[in-house]
């Protein structure tokens, strides 16, 4: 069997087609022929090397669906033509802590479906069984791979933090997550306000359940907004003025962050202080909260809205997510 | 009725007797004779105007324990004769939406005791009845008055994070605030180390529930301790190595500020993705915490360590204080 992998090599603009054999598997592992595959800004950022963490050829992709072909002798949970995804961690130490708590999200020792191994820019990938999650039956399957890792990144702080009906929640930058986030938190029964850097997109917010939209950039109309949100996610990964953030929480208010970057917050400790304001930041979710959230999104319909090219376009939908130009999600397909 | 004051006049470098005429009450009010009052590090940044808040003639102090001498005539919770304290907060609103909750703290108009009217440096000090505290019977008065707004500061996040027996907490700076946290943890069951700056209090802090202190500004020792706190409380009001600390949590775990500074927390915000953890803030707590905080003292005997000082000896007690030497929090007595 061989495996069709669209791979960055280093030194080279574009992604390129290889033709790999497919690795073996081991006891725990099951192989996943991938029907499809979002585009995240952190698979750009690997591209690029952003983090200092990738290694050439590099092949990204972690936002897979596909069926599985292929399962190593010790996988109970899953069998050959099971329909599956694959998010950013492909395996689990299962020996830490947080593994035994069923809190794999935390595993000091997680694979990284794009750093670990070859990702899903591919026609097969192998993950250790627990990383792989059932589809449940009769879902579009088309628009469940940004779930993955977009998804899962926006609904796990809704549900660790208890984001309820009637919260006033703000949502920064509507792309892949913040409208993700706009259309889970509607279907929550919050207030949705979207802060987003580009007017042209106030329909499309609206259309999704945002209760209104503000310019996230502009200081003088944000000061309109001071004592308000129970909650503020934030999707963006550059700076913006989060002191002016913070004055737009109520008190016991928090600032949650999910874009990565390196930036440091540059917020002020009494900004903190009065009010007893919180800032934090989390990275993706664990499989339990995966199953959580399609069953949400099954019942609520809160899919993202993607567009789909075949995988032989992967490198214009590459260069079109690069130019803020993709509503809202990329999905490349067989 | 006269009010012997100590204030700081503009300019001058020292605290100044001034005998002035007692304020009328209005009708919400109580007047207290002070019999005591603990000196805050807020006090200092008072008269010193760190925070450019500052009127002149100032009279700080705002731990303040005494006796009730005049009742406002819609007064109902104290009466003539009662032993009370008041804390940083002198008046409440009683119309916002936080004072509709029985949430004073977070009042959009709070009377400051020191700021809005003359402090505790004083005779007498009048503030709104809400704003009163009941002392509990029996109650060792010389030794509350730093219950009232220090371990108010350190007690209040205790209970609203809901911190518990067997957690791992540490603390970040073993002055008048820190000293307090440590025994509130203790007699909470949690595992408490103590970072400090002052190698020579390490026996008085194993002795006040410590179970280690570690030098809080050495990058190398920190890195041994990765991974290991669910809550870390500072109560320093200067820059420390803030990355560092928040790789001292676990998963989940939260950073929580209640030294007053305007200095900037220069935090990444990589940091708090991985691992989903929290920095936060707050200031002082509401009437409700107070009793419940003072309840708490009485039962589990976690008074402060006192340095008690005569009135007349006021600047003395200020001088030790600057210099860090206070074991651990001052008081003046009439």
């Amino acid at each position: 069997m061989k495996n069709k992998t669209y791979a960055k090599i280093e030194n080279k603009d574009k992604l390129e087609l290889l033709i790999t054999e497919l690795p073996n598997i081991d006891d725990n592992e099951v192989s996943i022929k991938v029907i499809n595959c979002g585009i995240c800004h952190s698979d750009i950022s690997a591209i690029d090397n952003a983090w200092n963490l990738s290694k050439y050829p590099l092949v990204a992709g972690h936002e897979i669906i596909g069926e599985v072909v292929q399962i190593g002798k010790n996988v109970k949970n899953h069998k050959v033509g099971d329909i599956v995804g694959l998010g950013w961690h492909s395996g689990y130490c299962h020996d830490c802590e947080y593994c035994k708590n069923d809190d794999f999200n935390f595993c000091v020792k997680t694979k990284k479906t794009i750093y670990s191994q070859t990702g899903g820019f591919a026609e097969f990938v192998n993950a250790d069984s627990t990383a792989v999650i059932p589809i449940p039956k009769g879902m579009d399957l088309d628009k469940i791979g940004p779930l993955l890792c977009g998804g899962i990144t926006v609904f796990t702080p809704i549900i660790e933090f208890n984001i309820k009906k009637n919260d006033k929640v703000g949502v920064i930058g509507i792309g892949g997550l913040g409208h993700l986030a706009i259309k889970f938190l509607k279907a929550v029964g919050c207030d949705v306000t979207a802060f987003s850097s580009s007017p042209e997109k106030k329909n499309e917010i609206l259309s999704m359940g945002a209760n209104e939209v503000i310019q996230s950039n502009n200081d003088e109309t944000l000061k309109k907004y001071n004592d308000r949100f129970d909650f503020i996610i934030s999707t963006v990964n550059h700076k913006l003025n989060w002191n002016q953030y913070l004055g737009c929480l109520k008190p016991r208010g928090r600032l949650h962050m999910v874009g990565a970057t390196l930036d440091t917050l540059d917020v002020s400790v009494f900004n903190l202080m009065k009010g007893r304001k919180s800032i934090s930041g989390s990275p993706v979710g664990s499989p339990k909260n995966i199953i959580k959230m399609l069953e949400f999104v099954n019942k609520h319909n809160t899919y993202p809205d993607v567009e789909i090219f075949s995988f032989d376009s992967i490198n214009e939908a590459i260069s079109k997510l690069r130019k803020n130009e993709i509503r809202f999600r990329a999905v490349v397909k067989w």
